[in-house]
């Protein structure tokens, strides 16, 4: 059984949504809940809650992160942080999975001082699932992976072969792709006006024997099309790329919010009904469940800051899911193969 | 009179839509138009297309351009391409405009061989227009500038800073915003977490006494809410940016259609009306007529590979606004007091 360990002091509500997440997770799932943030807090919440107090252990750690400081300070100035402490059980119990709605940059930055790397790995690369109109697998999967969204926010063409690899073992695992496409993120499709670390990682792949398909470099608007399952990109771009599929989906909302209002189109958007509504579920990241940081002995997922319980519990099942799947052993290997096949040394 | 370089080699139709474009311009605008091309073709189309034959120049110049080599060297490798033929004779007339649907690489480097640096310029950038969710200035205008969207793939910090000088210029004179409001593009809105380029350039930006108001970071979902008049990038995160949006619209548009192809949805969809329309407008790329490549002594418009008629027409609009109202050289203007302001050296 998966030991959920569930961070309840992040998130634009204060870990409201988190808990009720790991109440609702402690009935209907098969995991052990550990919620960590303020006990008195999260047990006065957990009153009016209905739970298994069985499967859901409290443990406090209410350390205010500190703001505008360099991530890899975090620890020293908030040693009990929710996120610090949470990690430290992680590491401890090897069925463990962390979730948090924390600041991506923190979690990282304290995950890789506190869990163990996968052997040739020395960055962590955060990998975003977002929906494509194609879609793909025996599931029929809408989804595709991009990765590095911003753990790793300057990389070399190393750090994007290994997110290669990284995010084609996670896609085959959880999407049940056997060979996955894997394009790298660029500037137009020519690898002559790309930047440095893209032309040699581009270089690296082609015409490789990979567990893994590589279709060479993707622009931006090929990314939703959805051609490619796994996309690679440093944590910049991939963290501008996410973030502005997020924001069109705000814009298309406020602008279908706005034609609501007015009478006479009003009608129409309900005689839509189904339309509207596949318009929204493509653009509704709570359907996501979070973003897995890939790189790491353990799986921890990463939800937005204004995740509701929906999205919690959704993040909590892809969490137990990837323990069942055995996804962290396999993206192991996958780096370990593809270390071999691309002829690279081990970096140190 | 503005002289307007019209390139009909470029673009997915082989510049039929620009002669198109240049064709009406000749007859509607007061412009003198000068396409370049292969001149049997040219004069072989315009006989089925209204024109005025005084204001309409055919230059032959159609070396098609090499595919997959380095930019820097396509002059070399096609010298009477139209792209370069177009920027020499764009050199040689002050009044001059170059238009072109070609790759911008291409265009970029051929500019910065033919035309004439600014002050105080080592790189060009590309800037984009966007449509945001407020709308600015006098004429109520809902577009945004983003800057670099691939002229400049990698970037120092001086080059932001430059950037920021000459998007808040031009957007200054074309919006009639008389103090632009300009964010750098990070990820997330700490600066620790930034990289270097961009934390030196806030540091750089923040609280100086500027021709523009420096707002701070912005993250990819606050790009088209329009908070900002103007964000800067470099070219890389600017292109992925910028085709994510053209991807995004693209994927609206066919799932709109999917629910118009169901029976029960297409009546919906009629009624709508207007709402549609709005959204449709918001992503339609051909209302924005191109990318003005500033740092230039000339205007330089790129215009996308699948521009129709209507687009490069706003195009040749867009270049003749730019000259009657002095772009260029408000542009060098701000790059020499942003420069001043900020206390750096100019580069050489």
């Amino acid at each position: 059984m998966s030991t959920i360990v569930i961070d309840t002091c992040a998130g634009e509500d204060q870990g409201r949504e988190a808990l009720a997440a790991a109440a609702i997770a402690s009935l209907d799932l098969d995991v052990q809940m550990v919620v960590v943030g303020d006990e008195d807090e999260i047990t006065s919440a957990l009153d009016g809650l209905a739970h298994d107090a069985e499967r859901l252990r409290v443990v406090h750690a209410a350390d205010p992160l500190p703001e505008n400081v360099d991530p890899r300070d975090i620890r020293q100035a908030a040693p009990r942080s929710s996120i610090a402490v949470g990690l430290e059980l992680t590491a401890r119990d090897p069925d463990a999975i962390f979730v948090s709605a924390g600041q991506p940059a923190a979690i990282v930055s304290l995950a890789l001082q506190t869990l163990g790397r996968l052997p040739g790995v020395d960055r962590a690369a955060l990998a975003a699932v977002y929906p494509t109109l194609r879609h793909r697998g025996p599931n029929d999967d809408p989804f595709a992976l991009l990765l590095d969204v911003g753990a790793t926010i300057e990389c070399t063409s190393e750090h994007l072969l290994r997110f290669a690899a990284m995010g084609a073992a996670y896609a085959s695992k959880i999407s049940s792709v056997e060979r996955p496409r894997v394009g790298l993120l660029a500037n137009g499709n020519n690898p002559a006006n790309a930047p440095l670390r893209v032309r040699e990682a581009h270089h690296s792949l082609r015409g490789r024997d990979l567990p893994f398909e590589y279709i060479g470099l993707m622009r931006g608007d090929q990314v939703t099309h959805g051609e490619a399952d796994v996309i690679v990109t440093d944590g910049f771009s991939g963290d501008v790329l996410v973030r502005t599929l997020e924001g069109v989906a705000a814009t298309a909302d406020a602008l279908i919010r706005r034609a609501e209002a007015r009478f006479k189109w009003r009608l129409g958007v309900q005689m839509l009904g189904g339309g509207i509504a596949k318009l929204r579920e493509f653009t509704d990241w709570e359907n996501y469940g979070g973003a897995p940081l890939l790189g790491l002995d353990r799986p921890v997922i990463v939800t937005q800051a204004n995740s509701g319980s929906r999205a919690f519990v959704n993040a909590i099942r892809l969490g137990a899911k990837m323990q069942r799947l055995g996804v962290i052993s396999a993206v192991a290997e996958a780096v370990m193969t593809s270390t071999a096949a691309l002829g690279e040394e081990e970096p140190s």
